[in-house]
């Protein structure tokens, strides 16, 4: 089969097209021959050779969701058969023409989705999905979302919208913000200039209940000041950067509770927990069409590079997807 | 009634003993005559003026915890009689003879618990039991336990060990941590290096699952370093600092959650929940002798000043009290 390898660790031109062996399913796997992946901001880290791949998934082909068909299927599986039309999240090894996986960690694409729509869906719906839980964002509350204008901020906004909660979303343009406001948010705040708390505070008197972080770094500490009392705080990404000064105080004071999350690096049984959660609450929302995936921008499998160049020059709203066939 | 007054703002000598109008019950309040009183660290921050009471609390008399005797009871007041001998926490004004509280912040005293044994009890059991709930501690973990020798280490040490879980307590001297292991303190770290992460995950392989924090400050670095995957911290005091520079890259890849907690300003209702969880699962043994408050010293009231100044010079092993009888 092709597939896309780093070949060493570096820019996008790294990434080269080859021929390797197709995987072959163990008893308990099934293969899908891959339709469309999403690229995701992991994929960049992973190909500057600053996130190695999890244990046990393919080290040199990065790619963490798909949508496609299943077309061998192991003995021991249940419930899945060759023509099935899925998609899902794996460890790595997306990029590619095909790949093996378990079933728990696939959802079934509604009729109607095409693929490169189903690709876009998986990483961040499953992820934003899986931090709101974890924030127990409930209706009525003001949730923070920053990079709202990216893959897992899109995704927020819709399923915060959908919980009857109320979004802030921060981006550093305001076209995004405008884009985001189609989505179900509420109000948004630009923060190109640096600062967002007073603006944010001026929004939603007595703080936020709760916050998406994809940003992190020296932002974290303004994130801490647009809480309310017993606020949340969820550490999705760190586009930011990794080191935060924090004033522990307010912490204390308003016993607020900080939390980090990462999907890819979770065993199995744990991926599958977070896949059947979002199976049960959010693929009837996709069903009926009230929430959906934002695609920017479908590039061909060839032009893998350029579709990381674009990811990484920001520009992007919503996620950049691949197609395979 | 006599009470001790911060005059203003400063040293241990700013508290004076002085006559003040005795309160009198609300119809949903009883009156508490003390016997006796436990100094806690959040005393001596009011005391320089840089924690004021809370909203509804006596502004000027401080003391956060009494043990005494009902003698005064609002009609709409169920359950308690004058002669009841109890214990609780309040917002202020336990540093007097008298003070008025309400039911839910009581508890009845056990027999056979002398006054000034039971007022060493409610502030620091009601935090270290809430704080290991909030930390959801349960059978056969490790738990770090800084500043062991501090009136919440000594409470959390005796509540660890009577989960099953295992503790691993830190503390500046060899001796308190001898005395903390008599306290069921499985291994302890001495911190006077500075250091203390190797230490911790030299005992507990992998890192530990929960820590509850009373330093904070440049040490909260390091106890992210000693957590295993999925930990969880909790931040219940910051003798050592507000501020934190920390690697929220641990904190993502880890999953670990931070959540502060303080008990002083909680509301009525709020605090009413947390002594009712600490009645039904520490009462029981506290009435069966199986855990038990660390006294230090006993001070009389005149000297509340010397009591002050002995808490802050660190040499204490558990809790100051104070007689008011």
């Amino acid at each position: 089969m092709r597939a896309v390898v780093v070949s060493r660790p570096g820019p996008p031109s790294v990434l080269e097209v080859r021929d390797v062996a197709t995987p072959v399913p163990g008893p308990e796997e099934l293969r899908v021959r891959v339709h469309a992946f999403g690229v995701n901001r992991a994929d960049l880290l992973q190909r500057r050779g600053m996130y190695p791949a999890p244990p046990g998934s393919p080290q040199e082909i990065p790619g963490l969701e798909h949508a496609g068909v299943v077309d061998a299927v192991g003995p021991a599986v249940e419930g899945m058969a060759s023509g099935d039309r899925v998609m899902g999240i794996v460890g790595g090894g997306a990029y590619a023409e095909y790949l093996v996986t378990r079933a728990d960690q696939l959802v079934r694409i509604p009729q109607g989705i095409a693929f490169c729509d189903a690709a876009a869906i998986p990483e961040v719906f499953v992820t934003a999905h899986d931090a709101l839980e974890r924030l127990a964002v409930v209706r009525g509350e003001w949730v923070l979302v920053h990079a709202v204008g990216s893959g897992v901020g899109t995704a927020a906004v819709q399923l915060i919208a959908a919980r009857g909660a109320k979004c802030i979303g921060t981006s550093r343009t305001d076209a995004k913000l405008a884009r985001a406001r189609e989505l179900g948010m509420e109000a948004g705040v630009n923060t190109a200039g640096g600062d967002f708390a007073d603006a944010v505070l001026q929004l939603a008197r007595g703080g936020v209940a709760a916050a998406v972080d994809l940003l992190g770094g020296p932002f974290l500490q303004q994130t801490i000041e647009c809480m309310a009392r017993r606020g949340r705080i969820i550490l999705v990404g760190l586009s930011a950067g990794r080191r935060a000064d924090i004033d522990l105080g307010t912490i204390l004071r308003q016993r607020l509770r900080i939390e980090g999350t990462v999907l890819r690096s979770r065993d199995d049984e744990e991926k599958a927990a977070a896949v059947s959660s979002f199976g049960i609450s959010v693929m009837p929302l996709i069903e009926s069409g009230s929430i959906r995936s934002v695609i920017d921008r479908v590039f061909e499998f060839e032009q893998v590079a350029a579709a990381h160049e674009y990811l990484e020059s920001n520009a992007s709203f919503g996620k950049v997807v691949v197609q395979v066939v």
